[in-house]
């Protein structure tokens, strides 16, 4: 897929609602800058109150990464997608700091077409100022900038088409990584980790609405107490998190959550592997010794 | 339906190609002026060569009938709309002078841009020289001007939303009409004619591709041989034909297509009322009348 793919991809998922393939595509068409970069039906923290999704989630009309902006069409969607449904292998984005912009469409199409100026000269406005990065399709995987910059955050959202390149931040050199995980190449207790982190075969993996908790069981209770067992026993008792995904437009992505630590006690008492995190940031290999 | 609801409605629809709906919300949106109207997927004679319609009609994906320009998205269409069901009851912008512009769809989104950006310019260009009308969605459908202008004319694409506005042309001054004709009010000769021209429910009237012909035709043999010894005897053997269409969002509408004599001696050869195109051009009431 490339750049043109995308964007056209993005826009076509405009339909749930009456007006929102205008609005959205007049806003992308007028702000006219192919450095600026778009997603379309976003899902989103429901603490960041969107709308009245009753799952803790909300989907995004419109979200533009750079800016931390987020643009609402104000109306009812009319096709019935169940949001709890879909929202079980989606990526959802973990932002503190979006500014939400609502646009009516019960006024005239002047009205909405004021609106819509007042938004794109916003952002032409943000980009200007300078402090976003441009958006280079190509690059926008690659995993430099982390190992340049020496950490991920999760504030910052830290996404990866590959479990590979996720590992290759630590130090690693691979061309592929065909496993769930793989030990970290210095410090012998952490486990880089992809788990999918909802009902999934076996496995029933969940993620606190906070991300402040990871609960790790399996479905199978023999399986789930050997797990329980190793993990107890195991000195390796810290874990990078990457949550594997679907991005928006159904491509696999992981999402690095951060670095979670086992509660043995509570593991123990809840009979499934209870992770806490302990920090939202973790260095990648310095640059120096790369 | 006001005009914003016209313009969401005629984008909406631009989803038989991939890249149809891109294309199209850019040339609007950057044209950005809501005086310019914009039809999509208007129905016209295939003699403007435009795809490759087997019947004799071509779908154009987006028509400016202010300025006689059609833009086509060059790509395949990949819903199997299958043309010759839908053209039946639809109407066909009968035009002689379009012109056309293609957009290739290949090429890189900056491609594409550019080539937007072209027929934009063109389009601006052309309301600059100030020779159209400008688009007032609530009078499109106003008499006056017809009355003003003291004719209708086929190359003009004259067209009513109601029959009775069409009557009105000629002198009335009816607030409705039932019927599918009425007798003009000064020329003795003449039926001012709403005839459905194709196949409905006992009729099976056609109109020829170059509109010369119109044959009338009913498919109960008995009353079709009263309908012919009923025209052959009656004096008021021209018609003045609006036929009975359907425009592109469904909607009902009469489209002026000339004057109409009576041929009796093939209309009594082939058992079918034949009317030949006599004038392209007829007299509305006169102002100074009115």
């Amino acid at each position: 897929m490339d750049k043109k793919e995308y964007i056209v991809k993005q826009l076509k998922r405009t339909y749930r609602k009456e007006y929102e393939n205008y609005v959205i595509t007049r806003i992308w068409h007028l702000i006219n800058d192919l450095d600026i970069k778009i997603v379309t039906q976003q899902y989103i923290k429901r603490s960041v109150d969107i709308n009245d999704s009753k799952k803790g989630f909300a989907l995004a009309d419109l979200y533009f990464p750079q800016f931390n902006l987020i643009v609402e069409v104000d109306e009812e969607h009319h096709l019935g997608t169940k949001l709890s449904d879909e929202v079980r292998d989606r990526d959802v984005i973990n932002a503190t700091n979006f500014e939400i912009e609502r646009i009516s469409t019960k006024g005239s199409i002047e009205d909405i077409h004021k609106k819509i100026d007042y938004i794109v000269k916003k952002i032409k406005k943000q980009k200007e100022k300078n402090n976003y990065n441009i958006w280079d399709y190509e690059k926008e995987f690659d995993i430099t900038r982390h190992i340049e910059r020496g950490y991920l955050d999760v504030e910052e959202n830290p996404l990866f088409r590959k479990s590979v390149d996720a590992v290759n931040c630590f130090g690693f050199k691979d061309k592929a990584l065909m496993k769930g995980g793989k030990n970290h190449p210095i410090k012998n207790n952490v486990l880089i980790w992809f788990p999918k982190l909802y009902e999934h075969n076996e496995w029933d993996n969940q993620i606190t609405l906070d991300e402040e908790y990871i609960y790790e069981m399996n479905k199978n209770k023999l399986k789930n107490n050997e797990m329980i067992d190793r993990w107890i026993n195991d000195s390796r008792d810290v874990r990078y998190c990457f949550g594997q995904y679907k991005d928006n437009l159904g491509r696999m992505l992981y999402h690095f959550k951060g670095e979670y630590t086992l509660d043995k006690k509570r593991t123990v008492q809840e009979k499934r592997a209870v992770w806490k995190r302990t920090s939202m940031r973790v260095e990648t290999i310095k640059k120096d010794n790369n």
